[in-house]
């Protein structure tokens, strides 16, 4: 695997490839464009879970039809500050860029952007859209709903989505803040990487069908698939002792504003099962938000305080075991800068998927 | 203890006296009823490390001056979505509450209000204002940073406050949703407890200040005082494995909103001994929101599908060990209930503590 880890396909040609692929899916040339930006930008960070990798699930969506191409996307409600979007079924990046963009319009006039998405899909790493607020001197807010993976605290069944919240804030010579977590402890994409690499997890991570603790991604990914009971533990792990409940309550948080308050779907009404036979069947909700850091105070200031915060922090004493404090999002954008340099790193598996998608749709692919 | 903690007291009867101790200590009647409501409201709910037994902490802050009966509170900055407040050192309770129904009074004529306050202080349990927003059908959040007690994931020194993270959004038959929850695996209240109760708390929790694991609750406590190292874990526990760096990452979140867009301190700018001999100085700040749900969809819409979700979790599986699934607010609404008819139950300690600030104030309490 390590030899075969170093093949590397420049940013560019994921991209391009990506949009090709989409467009050839009937998708409009411009959501194709941001559909593989999306993508490509995961792949920068070093996000694989979310990346290229991920290209064949949109594939099978737009074939099987619970995605749609050309979905009738309107927005259903709006005043100066709020909108709700209704995606029609279509990819879930298209809506997303375009709802985060209108939340930053909004804050440009207003102070404060928010809008809703329901009857969407799978929008690929949350803080692309939290970190388009960025160069508008805001801080941007991206969660989504999710297929259901989490066992709430006391249950047995997996209820609710990983639901992951992003929000990103500028700073001034440091590197933006960007938080972008599942809430809960894994995201589903880490126990693929696991599968794919044939590994175990670490117990503590998620619970079987009887409820005990596995460490078995196998059987964790399989009983998810086919609701059997079990699945990811959230944030703080099983019980309260050590907070679990508190990883529950995020993700029903994200819930609530996602799904609840854009009339998307929520809880256990989103897994895969439920899209079986349904034609389109999108159930997931955003909610994004921009707050514009001037309502509050001089950009500058805002700057230059975040500059002392992280560095305070990253000057701070570090753990005998460590040599760096991070921050969130330093490792991606230092990942972004080598990627975008030297290329990004393909697994075997990954490759072989790009070239079978290439070779069945007839899209030039060469990496 | 079990025979001491059956003395209960009404809560009316501690809800006149914390008033009037704050009234003795120069505050205005207007806001010594919101600062005794705010700490009763604490006890009703079961939260007993920031219920009444906190009392002696705002006596002395007054007393001291680090914080002022009278403060010059302003509004620094104001558009029709959002506000900046310079709390003037005051008592965090009353500004907090002013300025969330500022947040309040915006989202109803703009769909969503977001007011930011500096120079304040302890504002007492962050629910109290997300709550706020239940009875105008709005979803309400309130966040506050705090004294520096949580070591970042890679470091050894508390550099974060446990900085609480509260939401509230109503529901129709159910009780509402709140989630009220510090940013680390416990507050510093709970060592608080354990210390009162000559126990040891669970390995996990917290690192003394060699970056080991402890179980020594009075030397963790000791260390933040005097800022000798180590301190609380963040929500996922030392390390990146469980996810230590989200709980980190919150934290962090909550400073950037409550500190630096308000202007406030952040960070380690924040502990007790920066406190010392400074009169007065206050660098605390809270960040609150509320958005009006009929923005997005009818608040009928609206309740209905909060009742369905948490029906939904409710009715799910349970663990074996577990006979119940909690909704989060749902256990503090009954106690709440049970406490307003039987009397809030006091602890021999807190009894002591409050008959002794009787006698030195001169204010009747007759429990």
């Amino acid at each position: 695997v390590s030899e075969e880890a170093k093949v590397v396909v420049k940013a560019s040609t994921l991209h391009t490839f990506c949009a090709q692929v989409f467009e050839r899916l009937a998708v409009s040339s411009a959501d194709a464009e941001i559909a593989a930006d999306v993508l490509v930008a995961a792949s920068l960070r070093g996000i694989e879970s979310h990346g290229v990798s991920r290209l064949r699930r949109y594939v099978k969506g737009l074939q099987d039809g619970t995605m749609l191409a050309h979905p009738e996307e309107r927005v259903v409600r709006e005043t100066a500050t709020t909108a709700l979007i209704d995606a029609g079924a279509g990819l879930g990046q298209p809506v997303s860029y375009r709802a985060m963009k209108r939340a930053i319009d909004k804050a440009e006039k207003q102070g404060v952007g928010l809008v809703a998405v329901r009857n969407s899909n799978h929008y690929g790493i949350a803080g692309y859209y939290a970190m388009m607020a960025l160069e508008h001197g805001m801080i941007g807010l991206s969660m989504t709903n999710a297929n259901a993976s989490v066992v709430p605290t006391h249950g047995q069944d997996a209820m609710l989505g990983t639901n992951p919240i992003a929000v990103a804030a500028p700073a001034g010579q440091e590197y933006p803040f960007v938080l972008d977590m599942a809430t809960s402890i894994v995201p589903v994409g880490k126990l693929v990487v696991y599968r794919r690499q044939g590994k175990q997890m670490p117990e503590g991570w998620a619970i079987d069908e009887a409820g005990s603790p596995t460490t078995n991604t196998v059987r964790v990914l399989n009983n998810r698939l086919n609701r059997r009971g079990g699945g990811l533990l959230p944030l703080g792990g099983a019980g309260e002792l050590f907070g679990g409940h508190k990883g529950y309550g995020l993700a029903l948080l994200v819930d609530i504003l996602s799904g609840v308050l854009s009339g998307a779907g929520y809880a256990d009404y989103i897994h895969p099962k439920a899209l079986e036979g349904k034609s389109p069947s999108a159930k997931v909700g955003h909610f994004f938000a921009a707050i514009k850091v001037e309502a509050f105070r001089p950009l500058g200031e805002f700057k230059a305080a975040m500059d002392d915060l992280i560095r305070r922090l990253k000057n701070s004493h570090k753990a005998e075991s460590a040599d760096h404090l991070f921050i969130h999002g330093e490792k991606e954008f230092e990942e972004t800068k080598r990627r975008a340099m030297e290329g990004i790193p393909m697994e075997a598996g990954t490759r072989a998927d790009l070239e079978a998608i290439a070779g069945e749709l007839g899209v030039e692919y060469h990496p």
